[in-house]
């Protein structure tokens, strides 16, 4: 096989980020995207719709593995693919896992990974019954097709979920736990088997979207609240029960009675993994091509004591762009900044930054310094719905999180 | 202004390198290339004569800013683009320094820059007086259109220079300097005047050609040999004094009687800093887009104690391209492992390896094992003539060395 050739479904900033992991290799990358003018642009050889099984076929023919941007592309679509002999990584069965809910809830179950209380309920009343035994209050999900407060909600009686029970046959019903903090476990595997960890991170959230995160996470590697090699065995044991290939993001509660429930699974780089880029030895990035590749993983390890990755949400009008960027590095000039490429709208993912260092305290503030001279008073707030694939699915981790912080 | 746009003349590996910085920054960047499937393929947006006013001229228009892959853009291109208002980053006048090896040296002399003895001469009597004043030996050079062994001979005889003398009217004639090792020092310049310096390097020649890098230069800030200091004062010196905007490379030999003296300058990326794109906080490519734009400059400081960058010369035919990944890969997961695009050919630079770490000998060896994989007995030696723009000027570093290694 000559130069490996890569082939990324989605033209977000996740496709956007693999392309300089794929350049400094010396792996071609080609990108389908939604729309012209995508995050992941200089990439995209094709645009179009990825829940079309003729477009994507189009896309996938002569490239040695296709992986994703996302996890929306159609079932069908996903096994058109592999019955035409074409390596898909992550695999429809995977997939699958990571875009049903109910049916992700019922194989970690299977397979004795600690997750909240949950149930399949088909009417108010399964749902009152749940609500009933969890202290008056629960998380209603659609198995489907939910994202970014979409398809979710707390719910207090069974007549709550009434209307979503004309839609769906089954809900997905959960405890509302209460959580310290959320964790997100990073990892990546590659198809004939060999598996990466990077440390444990602490996420934090902001007005339901991912906003910080602390890598590794603070206390999770030593003292009484040893996690860091529990939320490894968590996350190898589901890597591997569910064939996952390329990175897998598990993303988890700390509760406040010290243990680790699995909230959301992510088959792709994740956010809560962008850290790695400026942090890690290997960035999520250059692994998931490595991994879908089935080359071997490169060392996951960490830089520094402390890497601190703050998103940048709405952003700055493109104009102001540049003026942002002099401010941010002339008084941060450590600081690694990241911009998408994408127009500023109110509570989008436009960029991130992360600082590294020896000092928690002080890496804290020189990324949340720098990120802050991207803020902008008419983007900042999430006043809309933000449709973008990617921000989707990250931001279903707060579903279980809003009314317990 | 929006989100800069960055112009790079030249398809090279070093406007390749550039793509990934642009890319996480958030900056547009555009490669006028040489030929069709350039190493910077990836960002070509035009396919020209870089020495054709007009094809520069339209690729020029609608930039932020025209910078390089290399320094043979013509006086009469550069200067165009200068009267028409254009941002060129480093500047013809910069340029002319680069381009002329005579005005190169006049002007270090002026600065007090520590160069080799020197001279130019017109005539064979002239070269053979220099030559019986330093020990009937010296390295004869044309001021322009050398590289790559081509413009540089060893002359121990007057007449050994005369086929050039009918071709230039002045040759540059310098002492066969001996030297202990070759250090290479790396600075940055904004045009507002900021300037930033990495650890200084050491460079190591194989068949004239640069093989690898140490970075810092081992005992250089420290001890007897405490040279580090010096090179920065050096590197700063001309760098202010030539006007240099964007990356500088400044080539010095260390001798064996303790001295640094200038050999070659490089106003653009340069192979003895590619440790830094794995090895520093701010890599060079990111530090030239920063520096070309008028940015604030970002954090040079080294990553860890060691970082060793080994060349791949050479390299295997592309359709073994993935079996060497796979090998390098799982036998060394920490070697950061880069390859340009390039077709295989004896001595072309067509990768590198770097590792970083704490201990010299061991990254040295993980280093130069993972870029042992790369090896190939058909093209590894250098039996042709490689006319890579960028390799061209590179190369001219070992006119001065071969002989006294």
């Amino acid at each position: 096989m000559g130069v490996p050739v890569v082939g990324v479904v989605g033209g977000g900033q996740l496709a956007r980020m693999m392309v300089p992991a794929a350049v400094e290799l010396g792996i071609e990358i080609r990108v389908l995207a939604e729309v012209e003018g995508s995050s992941a642009r200089l990439a995209a050889t094709q645009v179009g719709d990825y829940r079309d099984v003729d477009t994507v076929m189009a896309f996938a023919k002569d490239v040695d593995v296709v992986t994703f941007d996302h996890e929306h592309v159609p079932q069908n679509v996903l096994r058109a693919m592999v019955d035409a002999g074409i390596s898909v990584q992550p695999g429809p069965d995977a997939l699958e896992f990571a875009q049903d809910k109910l049916r992700m809830r019922e194989r970690l179950t299977e397979l004795g990974a600690p997750v909240p209380a949950w149930a399949a309920v088909s009417n108010a009343e399964e749902l009152q019954r749940f609500i009933d035994e969890h202290r008056g209050v629960a998380i209603l999900k659609t198995p489907r097709g939910g994202y970014d407060g979409r398809g979710v909600r707390v719910v207090r009686s069974g007549e709550e979920g009434a209307d979503w029970f004309q839609d769906f046959d089954r809900l997905l019903v959960e405890e509302l736990v209460e959580f310290r903090r959320e964790l997100a476990q990073l990892i990546a595997r590659r198809p004939s088997g060999e598996i990466r960890v990077w440390p444990v991170a602490e996420t934090v959230q902001r007005g339901g979207v991912c906003h910080e995160v602390i890598a590794p996470a603070p206390g999770a590697g030593s003292g009484a609240n040893r996690f860091a090699e529990v939320a490894t065995g968590i996350a190898e044991s589901i890597a591997e029960g569910l064939d996952v290939t390329g990175v897998l993001a598990v993303e988890m509660f700390e509760t406040t009675d010290s243990r680790l429930l699995v909230n959301e699974l992510a088959m792709r780089p994740h956010n809560s993994g962008h850290w790695t880029i400026d942090g890690s030895r290997t960035s999520q990035f250059e692994q998931h091509l490595r991994a879908v590749l089935d080359l071997p993983l490169g060392d996951p390890a960490a830089l520094d004591a402390h890497s601190v990755m703050v998103n940048i949400l709405g952003g700055p009008q493109e104009e102001a762009i540049t003026d942002r960027f002099a401010v941010a590095m002339e008084h941060v000039p450590d600081a690694k900044l990241h911009t998408y490429g994408k127009s500023a709208r109110p509570g989008r993912k436009v960029g991130h930054v992360t600082v590294t260092g020896d000092d928690l305290d002080e890496v804290m503030y020189r990324a949340r310094t720098a990120a802050g001279f991207f803020d902008d008073p008419d983007t900042e707030t999430d006043t809309g719905t933000d449709t973008d694939t990617d921000t989707a699915t990250e931001t279903s981790t707060s579903t279980n999180t809003e009314e317990t912080r």
